[in-house]
């Protein structure tokens, strides 16, 4: 990911030094554990975690230069980690990654990245909630139109809008705690999977001290659909994005103007044209989203490696692990900010709701000729005659709005009052049951109108 | 692809019986092929040829049914195939087939009946582009606002898009005879492409009357990545698609209103409000143009199949072939038949360019200001400034258009004159090079304003 | 789906018949709540479920005919099929879908629709789950060689093999029940959510006695980010699938011949070549993965619908939602019966391990020499240079075997004994931990060895 | 793209420096354009060019922090790149981007850069295509058994595999070079590609000069439908780089042997194996290939911007038009270095051809049969018996060689002379055509076997 849509919290977790330091980690656990089922000496074990530590503590530069030259003689990453590492242990390094294969420490360093990952994205999560639940109850009671295929439908409310965004990042919050479950997971089972020169006591002892679960079957890997289950979960969350984005980019439409993105004191929209204000935030999200999801193909191509392992989803995952979860943890921040400054308008909203003469009500006057005694059939045609009418010269001299076109139709006269009508057309009625969503959506409905 | 997106034409290059026919007549040339170089009797042959296309002219249900029961025991659709043409032809069919191997036929029957299917979508696109070329012409100088980010750019005309469409989609045109191209091979070169017991000069007989390209490498199949680059255009075209249908969808929104998709007599636009005119057809496009796209990947995973040949990619394609081009074929037929009734409002398009107060001419503002000796940070700085107090306050009792504000703003009394003022906020100016480029995009630029 | 990989009880559901009977249910019984809660007469209610029940029990092509035709007019699928039952049903019809907007009707159905297609899929899922059980337990103690990059690396048990894909087939099923709950929910929210006409209870109602949840919050329709999230997890379970697939395939290769899935007499494997027994089975289940996969991508732009709903994602799941589902059952199922019936060669696979003189076992010497007091780096180059000298010579004259070139290593005489060697030479040995795996997978280690 | 898949001559590329110095570039390519038709004074186009050319040639560090710098406060890149121009130019820098928008920039550069990387792509393709036909002459006699399925078909040469893979690099190039065409558009159009504000012979000035085409229509951006045909035909080169590393993967299994990757001194394939020589490097590409492919589905989707443009295609192309054209030329080098060092052995694949007993000429005996007047169905079951026999009991003590069966046979018995059989089973018949076959894909047949 580009340093533009990169975070450094996010990127730390995916550095070198983070890296080697949990890679560390997971062979000084394996030599307690090693030591504390009789394999090797716990003095030996005491030095390797005295200097190992110390010496990532330390880590620097240099460190990473020397690790470099290793690998570019040995061509083999642990290898080289480890050559390092005995540089800085002295002889006690022989017992550090006895009966062990790479991937054991390969994968579970993975896991272990993942997790912290999540957990950062998980935080994000939880501000995008909290932001959209303060402007939702804020919002409660502004009038909005509600629109399907972009044409007004019915009246709600902005705040049931964001209600709906809402409980679809509850959803995201718990697909990604499944997600996390799923790639926290520790294997230290040996070259084929079978702890032929290992005692399953330590991958047992290694998972519970990093707070991974052991796998039941590896193969030197940890299978690979747990990740492509874990990119795909990345995908959804990134179309929800995408989902909000968009609205946003909608409500800013010149013609539509009911809210806008925060512009900043000194922002210039473009070059050519000083008039303009672009949702630029959020078309970067929906970008975003795109990058976020193409990950999810190679992760489900990653799974059916050959037989207990080939290593073709490695260069796919050096990609894919710090650019989905960047990408993902820039576009939550972004989009957090934004809706908590998101500029919104309910003067325009309501001006919106009758801008095509009323006829946004077509669907309660149907009901209450329906309920007056008229077939449904004949309810439809004469509302929609009415509609028609209004919608298509509207803005026209000739123009009447649909209540003045329904109080002139000979079919309705005295088939209805006017008291009904008035309600038939009033905004307000939609919001009858905003207290019970909210409720169910909230735990509870907020300050009353 | 469900019924309810399939026309007959293409979907009857799809059949069963087109695909026997292509069968047999691959076979009969074959025939044809080894009786002119002396490998098989031309006796024999006569006698292929005309049982066989007496069987084939009368092919029905029955002989469907006798093959589909053949091949439920031998477990192969050649061989089931083979067996029932013997039954027809009799003991001269021992000729058949000799030297040959199932793919020579599956393969050359699919390049066949791809470039039926292509040349089906090639006539959907012409008339796509007749469609876009009338109406471009006829909206050559109808003025619209264009628009960047969703926001108000500056002027431009209806026919101008529409133009940009036009060369989009004679960019799609050149594309898909170059895919067309890409899949006109035949491959009858045996087992594994050695053409171990034929002759390599039936390949070419059979190419040559079959209106293909003899394949210079087949390895008992046609390569894969020749149907990956097929379908990749198949995708880049679905996508061409998307984006008029999102432009219309758009166009026809209940605030912009500039454009509509036309409304059949009697259609319902929704079962609750009778007031509803969607965008249905266009939406339809943009999901139609999801499901050509999912074809492309699994097209590029048919590609790196096993040493000479695995069957991984038949199944795929057995879905994809028929799911992407009836999919494209009816997406384009509907396009060319809803431009060629789309309802345009210039009156509308008229009122929206003028909707902000006539900050849309905010950058040739910028410009007169710039010819008029102020530092372009200063002009933009000026600009900027009226074009937000328009903006902020439009629809407000406050507020003023831009003109007013520009009109008594200090800075630029007295540099720059009320004509050319004027003439900035001209919307008309924009289409002046309008000719220059529809000569560009058509070759003439058609009748003035 | 082509009918080749469509098994009817998958096909069933998405049936024109099932839908409409299902759409018919939610009619109904969001009457008898209505009526339950005094908005329409009981009376009215009996009438419509009896002769609706009985017009559906008496559904006949005719009707199907009859619902097309309305259409036709209407353009407008919903009001067809209403306008369908309003002819069963009598003058009581004014009271079906009072309030409700189509896509109650059409979004419930499909969550009913997948739901009913999910329990198939879950029966497969177990089908499979068993049989790979009843193998991995017959074939526990069968050796056979692991391989790692496609080369063979250690000893393992084929039973350990079959383990890892029953662990992944559960994870599968888990996952499958978690996207089970994704997509069953209910929606009977009016025109854009806000039961504007309609009580909440109706749909309490209706969701409970169709086995779903209500949804917390629809726009007219059922969120998207549902969906997605479903058909990832088809994607996912594919992979799986294609995991399995490949290993069989690599398997039954000519060269490694350890196992090959059951031919039936009578079966010809080539047109050309008769001696040909090829995995095309599995070949098949891996081209079905990449369709069943390529649902995941449009599922995906599906989210993201403009305002309360766009129509775009309905073409794409016309297709997708019977697409995917049945050819994932169709998969399934054939997974289930061909690891059943798979041919097994247990002498191969022990041939196999030594075909490579005896290197297998590096891994074990290079730990047997450690323990003996060699540095790491030591005993890694010894092993690796007489590891290499038998490779490399493998099958020529001057060709010996791993074991005969370590004994006459000079850096090795003295240091092992040659009961060490045998010991880490001996295959069984890679075999010590498999109880304590089998317990953890399936609960119980099985009979002993 | 991670630094360890980059090589520095495409990374250098995609540096801000070569950005800033292309758009350097064509701010005063239109300053002299403007300056020839009169619009800007010739003069002041002098100094833009003299000190701008200055400025970019000592380009430093510090500029592009002050570069950063003023976007940090304008949040916009182009118009920080004209305020630190104008720091370095002066006054004159005041005719500098006159009349035009940020994207006649941006999108030009976007065109020049893909057009540098393209041309680099199209320099390691030739290097493909030549190392793959060296290898495919110097084995063009080399028998090697064709496999269809993975299973043994019949003979062919290795030489001719690769002669196979050289024409599909030959296509691979051929589409770059049309991909290539493509993306080599340059706009400068203005706001919405209306040229309101600049002579349209400054675009054309501008493109010939930096080897473009002129965009026939341009709306601000030029259109995505280029971008994405490109990228479609990224991930077609990327599958055919994934299709000769599987094979490469295939020939080096254990038990095939037939081809290794070059293994380096001091390489260890790993940490607990020491006989490992793993095929990582086609395993890489086989991975890097996913990668490239990933680029495939967002640049479909950047297709179908809103109007005259959205952004949302800007943060997928800062990524993916880096990462896909670093992965694929680094990809590309490492596969031509890899076919240069392959390590073949002609021995084992002769052996290979002779594992099966003789099956493998099934195909060659039942045309003998045939020719010698058996019905194909008769011929067929004969075949299929004796090679059945042969492969059931291979290896086994009752175990015979096919042409052992085939002489035992008593339907055979005086069919077929032994001169025949001889003639059926000798492997080199299958190279006749392999003269014709190098003569289509190379122009030449080469040397004599």
């Amino acid at each position: 990911m580009v340093p533009r849509y990169t975070r450094p919290v996010m990127a730390a977790i995916w550095s070198p030094e983070n890296r080697y330091r949990i890679w560390f980690e997971i062979e000084a656990l394996a030599c307690e554990a090693m030591a504390e089922y009789g394999a090797i000496p716990k003095d030996a074990v005491k030095v390797i975690r005295e200097k190992g530590d110390k010496a990532l503590a330390a880590f620097s530069a240099a460190d990473l230069a020397r690790i470099d030259e290793i690998e570019a003689e040995t061509r083999h990453d642990v290898i080289a980690f480890l050559t390092w590492l005995a540089e800085k242990v002295g002889p006690e390094s022989r017992f550090v990654h006895l009966g062990m294969t790479s991937s054991d420490i390969l994968d579970t360093c993975l896991s272990v990245q993942l997790v912290q990952a999540t957990d950062l994205l998980l935080k994000d999560l939880d501000e995008v909630l909290s932001a959209l639940r303060v402007r939702a109850f804020e919002h409660k009671h502004t009038l909005t139109i509600g629109r399907s295929h972009g044409i007004h439908a019915e009246p709600t409310s902005f705040g049931l809008k964001l209600a709906g965004h809402y409980v679809e990042f509850e959803r995201n919050k718990a697909r990604l705690l499944a997600a996390r479950a799923e790639i926290a997971t520790c294997a230290i089972s040996g070259a084929v999977g079978t702890y032929a020169h290992l005692d399953p006591r330590v991958e047992h002892y290694v998972a519970e001290r990093l707070g991974l679960q052991a796998e039941p079957v590896s193969t030197q890997v940890i299978p690979r659909d747990r990740h492509a289950a874990y990119f795909c979960t990345l995908g959804v969350i990134a179309s929800g994005i995408e989902r909000i984005a968009t609205e946003i980019r909608h409500l800013q439409r010149s013609e539509v103007r009911e809210a806008e993105e925060f512009f900043h004191p000194g922002q210039k929209g473009s070059s050519a044209m000083p008039h303009k204000r672009n949702p630029v935030l959020t078309e970067n999200l929906t970008g975003l989203a795109r990058l976020v999801r193409s990950a999810v193909v190679p992760a489900l191509e990653n799974v059916a490696l050959w037989h207990e392992r080939d290593i073709s989803h490695s260069s796919v995952e050096r990609n894919i692990c710090p650019d989905a979860t960047i990408g993902l943890d820039f576009a939550l921040a972004r989009l957090s900010g934004l809706i908590g400054k998101l500029l919104v308008y309910p003067e325009r909203m309501a001006a919106n709701i009758e801008s095509l003469g009323g006829v946004v009500h077509s669907g309660e006057v149907l009901l209450a000729l329906a309920r007056a005694g008229l077939s449904r059939e004949d309810a439809y045609r004469i509302v929609q005659r009415n509609a028609m009418e209004t919608w298509t010269k509207l803005g026209t001299p000739e123009g009447k709005s649909f209540r003045e076109n329904l109080d002139a139709d000979p079919e309705i006269a005295g088939r209805i009052s006017a008291d009904l009508l008035d309600s038939a057309m009033d905004s307000r009625q939609h919001l009858k049951a905003i207290d019970a969503i909210y409720e169910k959506v909230f735990g509870e409905a907020g300050p009353a109108a």
